[in-house]
Formats: structure tokens, C-alpha cells, sequence
């Protein structure tokens, strides 16, 4: 009988391994290095050695293990080819394929990295018990995952779910690093609260904590806990973005939960109480009271998604 | 074997009744009067009546009826129950029990009917050929339907693809019907487009074709076919919400395609162009080439995607 599964999440450093049983108990965790030279061509054989290296250890046999799921810095197709993964030096890449034959035939997943942190947070974070969610993370960018039904929506071109790359301020003048102007990202990710806040300390005559030179996000969310009033002025415009973006997403998808992870969500609840107040007074009537919790798997949320892959 | 399905699409007045193959091929459409009276109490046995009144008329025995599909104006949760509509004066109806009881066991399948629109433009319409879209119905009001991987997003309490009521001017000081401030619906609707007309020809100096008195969607889009400089403007401006708005839409869902109906989409290409120009202005590189189409079925779009709702 199939008991287990492993969560393999390849990031541009480090690759996150999880060995889980199939109802979601994380048995072991572990990383390796992501090596990414020649065309990041050992990083697959490598992951296949350290997948067979613990089921050594544990004395698993392959027929106890239903299967690998993949996570992937890149566009993942039909759970099975990646488009390109820059990070780990890929272009297009039939993940699925080349894996199952270095494991022997032990069945194989792949999801975009994101993508599958929302499907790891459905299954053992913040959006347990629910089967539609949108994830917003907030890191030195901004990504997403959209869950419908229990699966990732990834698009027609694997975009599904790039919610950083919404744009919602179309009067930008500062280009994104995707080319756009106007991007979530460039108002809510690290770096986007960043010049958020150098923006209107610039303009700021009040006396503040905070300081135009060596501003973080996370200086902001500490000044605006301390009830400085230009933290607040600059989370309020943070989250004024931030909760008309995911009112606008709940109007499209109706999602069961909203869950808020990354880096900057470290900031914690005063964060999702400023995001909430303005999602309540912009989203469709049905969906004000839909919750918007943190995220709790924090970095193996990937881990768990990517085994959630392998799971029905 | 079972060979034909029916697409029931319930308004307010009328119900719209199509006989299909379960190919797609539509055998034969009428419609009955919507009897609202009684809380509607008699609009489901009208139904089955006139469904056993057509398969007695083609000679079509219930074995070759493969099911029955219905279109609601209200929420639909699971493909079977109403949770109010208005227009028909019901309350929480078990609606696929009830009528799968008056039609002696053929399966019964329900949906909102803009959301059943859009499958039936998938099916049979501006989408056919594709599993993924999101449709915008542009007509009194703004509606809409979201496919993911040829299924409706219903959403948590029956408000997915509610993309009319994305709150995409959040300066706004008007309400919307739904009680919110700066809801798509009211800037990209025929009622909201005679409203921008309204507010630019207040302000305007400039010669136009158009009267601020009687101004309508259509001398809009006629007046910008013939060039007139102010229905340029409005035109102009519904397309920089209306084109953003689908940006955004597209960065969440990255769907293959997007369907625009409704009665201010018969204003043709020079419409979706308008906003095409926006779109891919606002969209995530990987989003700029979906195409945007017009929808085809035009009022049939409902039976279709009834129809569809019980062909696997």
C-alpha cells in the first residue's frame, strides 16, 4: 500500500525536501543544495539520489510511495513540463518524464513554486479545510496561487495566479520589472512598501521613527504598531492597493478564504486588519465577511504543496 | 443510449427552451411565458410540461434524454440549489430535486445563468475550442462567468465571475446598485456608459453628434465610428476601465481566451479594439496575446450553456 509521498521544492539555492505520510504528517524535512551549473542538469539527479538515499534510511519501498510532487521557480504545463526556470539555468524541461525514469517509475508532479505554496497552505495552512483560495505572498515581490476546486489554476500559459503583475495603478509613471507600469508588486511587495514609504517620507514634514535613508518594510510595520502616524499614513497606502486588489479578485473567483503569506506578512495580524478594511468596503456584497487569515507553513509551505500534488 | 439534452434558460418574462444533440447541434428552440405568480411555484411544472410536450412532439423517449440543464437568474450552489431569485420570486429552491422529480428521473443540472452563458459560449460560441475564458456580458448591467478547465467557478456563496461589481474606481462617490462605490458595472454597462457620456458632454466644448439629453451606449459607439471627437473620449474612457479590469482578470486566471456579449458588445470590433489597446497595455507579458472576442450565441448563449451543463 502507498503510504507515502515526498514534497520537493527547488528553489535557486537550496532544494526543499519533505517526506510526508498521505494524510499530510510531515515525517522528515531536509534540503540540499541546488546546483545549478551546466544548465542546472544535476539538479534532477541529484533530487532522484536524495529521495533514494531516505527511503534507505526509513526503509520505505517504492511500492509504499504513491508519488513526487515538484515545485519550480517557472511556468510548469500540465503538471508535467516546465517552460523555463531561470533560476536554475532551465529552459524548457520535461520535468515529469525525465524524474520518474530516475525513480524507477515512481509517479511524478510539478507545479509552479507559488502555485503550489497556495495548494500546501489549502492542505495544511491557513486554508485548511477549504478547497477554493486565493494566496497573495508578499515577498521582495509579489506572487500568487490561485485553488479551484482543490487544484491550481495555471492558465493557459502558466500565468495563472501572477496576481503581482496585476495592475492597479494604470498612472504609474516607475516600470515594473516585468516590463508594465503599475503592478501590484510595485506596491506591496518588500520592495514596494520601500518606495512607498521613501516617497512620502520625502514629502513628510511630521515627526516620525522612520527613517528616508535605511526605511524596511519591516520598519514600517513596527512604526506603524508603535502608532507612528507617517507608518500609518504609508500602510494605509499599502493596503489600500493590497485590499481593492483582492476584493477585485474575490469579485472574479469568490474564494472561500484569502490567505496573506511571505515575508512581509511577518508583520502579522495589524497588517491583515489594515488590508481587511479596505477589502470589506470594496468587495462584492457575498464576499465582504470571506476571511483573510496569514499564511502558517511560513518556507515548507512548498514542501507541502508540491506532496499535495501527489495526494487525491 | 441517451442522444439529446435540453437547455432551459429562466428569465424573468420569458423561459427560453432548446432541444440539442448532445454534439452541440441545437434541434429545436421555443419559449414559455415565465409564470411569476405564487412565488413562482408554477415555473418548474411549466418546465417539465413543456419538456414532455417537445419529446412526445419529436417522438423522444426519456432514455434518450441524457438530462436537463437550467439557467437561473440568482445564485446556484452545487448544480442543484437556488439560493434566492429575485426576478422569479423564489425563495431557496431545491430546484434539481424537484425537477428531476417532475420529470420522473432525467438528471437535472442548474446554474447562474450569466455564468451558464459563458459555458455556452465556450461550447458552442466566441470560445469554442477552449476549456478556460472569462466572459463579460456588457448589457443594462455588467455580468459575467469564469471557466477554469471547462467547468463554472461558482465560488464560496454562488458570486464567482460577479466581475460586474469589481471595485474599480474606488474614488467613486456614486453608488452602485449593489451598495458599493466604483463597481465595474458602473462604468462599462450601457447605463454606466450613457453616465460617462453624460459627465463629458457636461464639460464639453468641442462639436459631437451627441446629445446630453438623449445620449445613449449605441450613439456612443456610433459616434466614435464616425469619428466624432467627444464619443472618442467616452469611448476612451470605458475602454481604459473596461481593458484594465480584463488585465487584471487575466493576471489572476490567465485564461485562453475572453469573450465580451451583451447588447453594448454589438457595437462590434471597433469596441473590442478600444479595449484591446488597453489590455494589452495593462496585461502580464504572458496575458498580452489572449485574444479578446466577441460572443456569438448572442440570447441563445443560455440554452447552450444549460445544455451544456449535462453533456460530459
Amino acid at each position: 500500500m502507498s503510504s507515502f509521498v515526498f514534497g520537493i521544492d527547488i528553489g535557486g539555492t537550496t532544494v526543499k525536501c519533505g517526506l510526508f505520510s498521505v494524510d499530510g504528517t510531515l515525517n522528515d524535512k531536509w534540503e540540499i543544495k541546488t546546483r545549478t551549473e551546466n544548465e542546472g542538469k544535476h539538479i534532477l539527479p541529484d533530487v532522484a539520489e536524495t529521495i533514494y538515499k531516505k527511503m534507505e534510511e526509513k526503509g520505505i519501498k517504492k511500492e509504499q510511495v504513491a508519488g513526487v510532487g515538484v515545485g519550480v521557480p517557472g511556468p510548469v504545463m500540465n503538471e508535467r513540463e516546465v517552460t523555463m526556470a531561470v533560476n536554475l539555468h532551465w529552459g524548457h524541461l520535461k520535468l515529469a518524464d525525465q524524474l520518474e525514469e530516475l525513480l524507477g517509475g515512481i509517479p511524478v508532479k510539478a507545479g509552479n513554486d507559488a502555485n503550489v505554496a497556495a495548494l500546501g497552505e489549502m492542505w495544511k495552512g491557513g486554508g485548511e479545510g477549504t478547497r477554493n483560495l486565493i494566496m497573495v505572498t508578499l515577498g521582495t515581490g509579489v506572487g500568487g496561487g490561485i485553488i479551484v476546486d482543490g487544484k491550481i489554476v495555471t492558465g493557459a500559459h502558466g500565468a495563472g495566479g501572477e496576481i503581482g503583475h496585476a495592475c492597479v495603478n494604470p498612472a504609474e509613471k516607475i516600470q515594473c520589472n516585468c516590463g508594465n507600469y503599475g503592478c501590484l508588486e510595485q506596491v506591496s511587495s518588500a520592495t514596494g512598501i520601500v518606495r512607498l514609504a521613501k516617497d512620502i517620507l520625502a514629502e513628510n514634514t511630521e515627526p516620525t521613527v522612520l527613517d528616508v535613508a535605511s526605511v524596511s518594510a519591516k520598519d514600517v510595520f513596527d512604526g506603524y504598531k508603535a502608532q507612528d502616524v507617517v507608518a500609518k499614513k504609508i500602510v494605509e497606502k499599502f493596503a489600500s492597493y493590497l485590499g481593492n486588489a483582492l476584493a477585485v479578485f474575490a469579485a472574479v473567483l469568490d474564494p472561500e478564504v484569502i490567505v496573506v503569506g511571505g515575508g512581509v506578512s511577518k508583520a502579522g495580524e495589524p497588517l491583515i486588519q489594515a488590508v481587511e478594511k479596505v477589502y470589506k468596503k470594496d468587495a462584492f456584497l457575498s464576499c465582504k465577511e470571506t476571511p483573510i487569515v496569514l499564511a502558517k507553513l511560513d518556507n515548507d509551505a512548498g514542501i507541502y504543496g508540491a506532496a499535495k500534488l501527489v495526494v487525491e
